[in-house]
């Protein structure tokens, strides 16, 4: 991608398709081009000005360097703009126009040119059909949609223009202010991850924010955000993220529904803080733009009324905060300076007849106290309280203790010049107490991203080649093997029970005698895949039996479909299911994200109560690990009821064994190792199933 | 309780301890009660006049009656002043004077004492320790805090008298009124359930809210709060929800904590709309005003913009709501109405570019679907669309096809006029979506309380004299009694197996011959409480086993507890684990709810998953029917992986049986059936412990 800074800004502004009729796209632009500090060059064929300003009639007339075209003309004719526009050497192109990828086989192949353009003149392009960008510094609002946003510390990118319009209304009520705006449209060249990467250079945008209905590339935007978010918070509202959402969003911009688990381990491995909806978006983005984030988990409450304290302190006790026990000195401090009746313990209780003084001395000694890491001011309307004081107050204490403060002063029309002195002091107010908590927790969770160290995937030393061969002679038979194919888990390191699948009952009977114990006997054909069902599993064969098994599981498989194809009888080793816990290691594919591991104990905790965890592969060694600490049945797996614990570092191995694996063959479509036996011994899968594309070998 | 008109509607109110000193309650007052359409009477023993009012000196001197006497001299006079205004015969009294119950044990003397005055002249008092009371209708605002409340349909309750000040103050700026206020202060006599019950008799109260710490009497409430329910909806915000949030509200009211999980369970027996935070109290508050609840579920979602479409379905997909189907006659309907390109399906799209009619059109037409039980209706503000006559072509639609309508007309200042004709209408607007999915989602909510049919508690034939023998005879040993008490449970119909409790080897011998099959055997004293422990427990003990096993049992007891005291032996049926499923069948006492039942599978399921659910006792048979379907583990008893389904009926009736118990018994302090087998053929109740207050028998 070039160097974006003629995106955003810009010294001169081409306008394709600049008009003065009323009612059009062509001449909204202008008019909101109209408080740009730059230059504004209209391109008209046909006129001499648009709203005063000199046309160019053609782009190939623009004789000083353009730093950023927007091309407002049709579809047809914006194909062609776009490509004159490249010949000129302009960089930066944003395409308003829709009747593109959106509207039906015809705008697919307009859009396919559109990239092919870009692709050869190295071009920034956003769109089409976007209803364009904004940049507050230069006052440059280059959309047909609402008024200039206020200038402020947040990027915004929407694959929805309609939001983007009413949110810049509503922001601008809240006194809430932008750095730069861009609507992405159908994202034919610059998308969420490009955004992303530029705003994470720019100095004056302090936190990213996004409204998307789905991602392009999700590996590849996971690489990008993890970079970013250790200076640069993302907060991101995902849509579609119900069935009926994901239909929704399906037929509204044509985006191929991802699973919503999928993006949301995708979004939480990429270091996204995600928002659930509007409200939320922009709570988590006014404090993370305003305050500092907290060293510990420890709020303070103080309050001038018992029960917005109790609320404030119930909203807590469902967050990740804590309520920070005070220390000598602090109790000491509050027992003065407040009256008999207070409360000097968290949450502090000034008391309903507190005056100004009397608060200001309580904040101060709380903000004060080494174990308070936050603080949420809450205050309900006295007559001896003026707020407007109270504010900047708060904000002064702020300043001088530097730990994050959010605000809940309380009340009607009163609250809105206090509220906005604290927005000055970059302190959020909410009437809602629980809004201030939610609000803290998020710059926990940010905190939190920006401590992760991001490792490498460990690379084992694995057999690529077996896997490679063993793959290929399986797929000429069927796109699905069974167990067949452990060598292929074998090959990765994953640890399987000792065994051999044989074709004769001499072969079975040697097989058996070289494993110590009874066996387990499993017919091995690509066209039975519910073995257990046609008696196709028989377990605890003794050495004398093994030869009258192999007969009776051919019949079994003979009778049950005399045209399958049989490769012969697996024996192996039998797993002690007693000692031993089921688990489930999976993997499917994702059209975002790619391959989705899937972890969870097996029987009732899959199937009945779906306790699963999920991660985009490849993962760490840590991201092995929590995924092995968050399943609700985690306790079974650590020795829960009496119990030995199972080989934890054994199972959290194979996790990444089956990552590497699955990341180094695009064409294992699905793979489930089920069960993966773990025990205090270490792990042995015991079955397995996948699913190859031979194509993709 | 008294007729509770003059407390709300009085034509007369004295203050007692009015006075014109600036800053003092007293005058707050006088100040507030201006506005009050009937007459003040100010009491004061020093003055002629207060603020202009004629002052009376004493109450004795009060020659009309008074219907409100609002107190607020010091405590030891307000005692005094109640009982002189009881014997004037005044029926209704606030107590606005601190320094009682919250205030040491002083106070709390001087508390029962008011308790007492009120019940011999048989009156409704409110507080002490309160801001006051309000009522709109005759401007009557007896509180010393907020400015008067705007006239409106909800009746607000409070312990927390400063969150009304900040509520009203708040409600004023947003367009939201109020009936009656009260700040509930104490509650030495009048509390949550009188209130409750009040405002169900008043035809101008159509909602009732509230902000509670806690409930005195949880088992009344649900009484009461179930017959209003059915006409008037109530939403409740209950604080001290969490550990943290009820240590605050415990030091701050004096409030005994009960369990979080019995007011959970309690509030929802009782039908009441639980509400997070203030921010949902008000919005469920504000659609039960305004709008019908829906026949249905399907609800129909109409924007002019796609991204806030899909954040609207998303949020309908984590709700109880549906979205509807449209039938042919719409779908015509719309695709006529409605250009190429805009999405005739729910959510439904009239695109960008749409004016006030076509807006319109579509809005009726989906409001005519006979699917279609609630709509949304959202849009983002556009040039060509005028919020104010959208406003009112909702409103004027909502009332011609009477379904339940919320909206999301988005945007800044601009909205503030829309949702202000939206609200006229009983239409809540809110910039985010997602909120009015919620509100609807309360309707729904509230639509299937008004639908429950309350049926009593079944009362089977029990041997209550049978349980109060075991009951004496086991507490002369101890307070916690073992298997012992089987017959408890037998004597209440809750299968048991065949089994005895014997002193001796022979005994043991014969009670194993009456048994077919081998048996368990199993230690039986109050000292010895973990019984396996010890290997105090046999199990699968043949005829010929059985003596040497009680001689062995005996002497591992003796040994593990010399001193301990012995009751014997008990012999019994073994129970088939393999085919049965353990359960958890459990009571503990709430100290506002009383008895409350605990359900759920056992082993890993409570005791890692803790997967269990829990109702206030009684329960009807509904009620203990849902406590089997909702715990997770649920698919386990109904056939899920193979198994054959348990016998849920004879389930069903145990809980039933166990709450007659323990309503019958309140000496019983605790008990528990664990493990509570269930299979096909029926439920054993394998084994149980339970403990029992001696002065309760």
């Amino acid at each position: 991608m070039p160097d974006a800074n003629g995106l955003f800004d810009p010294d001169r502004v081409a306008v394709v398709g600049a008009t003065d009729r009323e009612g059009s796209i062509g001449r909204a632009i202008m008019e909101n081009l109209e408080e740009f500090t730059g230059t504004v060059v209209p391109v008209n064929p046909s006129r001499e000005t648009v709203l005063g300003y000199p046309v160019a009639n053609e782009i190939a007339d623009i004789t000083d360097p353009i730093d950023l075209a927007v091309v407002v003309v049709p579809p047809d004719i914006a194909v062609e703009a776009t490509r004159e526009l490249g010949e000129q050497g302009v960089k930066n192109v944003v395409v308003i126009t829709a009747g593109f990828g959106e509207a039906g086989s015809e705008g697919a192949t307009r859009e396919q040119e559109l990239k092919s353009i870009a692709a050869t003149y190295d071009m920034n392009l956003v769109g089409p059909n976007s209803l364009g960008v904004m940049s507050t510094p230069s006052r440059m609002n280059a959309t047909f949609g609402p008024a200039n946003a206020r200038p402020g510390k947040l990027s915004f990118m929407s694959q929805s223009g309609a939001f983007i319009t009413a949110v810049v209304d509503w922001a601008n009520d809240q006194g809430i202010g932008f750095k730069d705006v861009v609507s992405l449209g159908n994202k034919a060249v610059l998308d969420e991850s490009d955004f992303v990467d530029i705003w994470d250079d720019d100095p004056k945008t302090e936190v990213i924010l996004g409204y998307l209905e789905g991602i392009g590339d999700g590996r590849g935007f996971i690489d990008v955000a993890r970079e970013v978010t250790k200076e640069t918070p993302i907060v991101l509202v995902k849509s579609g993220r119900t069935e009926a959402g994901a239909q929704a969003a399906s037929s509204h911009t044509g985006t191929i529904a991802g699973s919503e688990r999928a993006y949301e381990a995708g979004l939480d491995q990429a270091g996204v803080l995600r928002a659930e909806n509007v409200q939320e978006l922009f709570d988590y983005a006014q404090i993370l733009a305003g305050q500092p984030v907290p060293d510990g988990n420890g709020v303070a409450v103080i309050s001038n009324a018992g029960g917005p304290g109790v609320m404030t302190t119930d909203a807590i006790g469902d967050s990740n905060l804590e309520m920070a026990s005070f220390d000598q000195e602090t109790l000491e401090g509050l027992r003065e300076a407040l009256p008999e009746g207070a409360n000097i313990y968290n949450p502090v209780d000034v008391i309903g007849d507190a005056d100004n003084e009397r608060f200001e001395a309580a904040i101060d000694l709380v903000l004060a106290d080494s174990n308070v890491d936050a603080a949420i001011v809450v205050a309900t309307p006295i007559a001896v309280l003026d707020y407007g004081k109270l504010a900047t107050d708060i904000g002064t204490l702020q300043e001088k203790h530097d730990i994050p403060v959010a605000t809940a002063l309380m009340g009607g029309e009163r609250i809105d010049a206090p509220a906005r002195t604290l927005r000055e002091s970059g302190i959020p107010n909410y009437f809602d107490p629980a809004r201030a908590v939610t609000s803290l927790d998020a710059l926990l969770t940010y905190r939190d991203i920006t401590r992760i160290e991001y490792e490498q995937p460990q690379t084992f030393d694995v057999d690529r080649e077996r896997v490679q061969e063993i793959l290929e002679t399986a797929a000429q038979r069927s796109n699905r093997i069974g167990v067949e194919a452990m060598g292929i888990l074998d090959a990765y390191g994953i640890p399987t029970p000792e065994g051999a699948i044989v074709e004769t009952p001499e072969a079975a009977q040697e097989a058996a005698e070289s494993i110590s114990g009874d066996v387990v006997m499993k017919i091995v054909s690509p066209d039975i895949l519910h073995k257990s069902d046609i008696g196709g599993v028989k377990v605890g064969v003794s050495e004398d039996g093994v030869r009258d098994a192999f007969e009776d599981l051919i019949t079994r498989a003979k009778n049950y479909q005399p045209d399958a194809q049989i490769l012969g009888v697996q024996v192996q080793e039998m797993v002690d299911l007693e000692t031993g816990t089921e688990t489930i290691l999976g993997m499917n594919r994702d059209p975002q994200f790619g391959p989705l591991l899937l972890f969870g104990l097996g029987g009732i905790f899959v199937e009945v109560l779906e306790d699963t965890t999920v991660r985009v592969a490849p993962v760490s060694q840590r991201e092995a690990t929590e995924m092995l600490g968050e399943i609700d049945s985690a306790p079974l797996l650590r020795g829960a009821r009496g119990r030995e614990p199972v080989d934890e570092p054994a199972l959290i191995e194979s996790i990444q064994r089956l990552s590497q694996l699955v990341t180094d063959f695009p064409a294992i479509l699905e793979l489930d190792i089920n069960p993966l036996v773990a025990s205090p011994e270490g792990v042995q899968a015991v079955d397995s199933r996948l699913t190859v594309d031979p194509d993709k070998l």
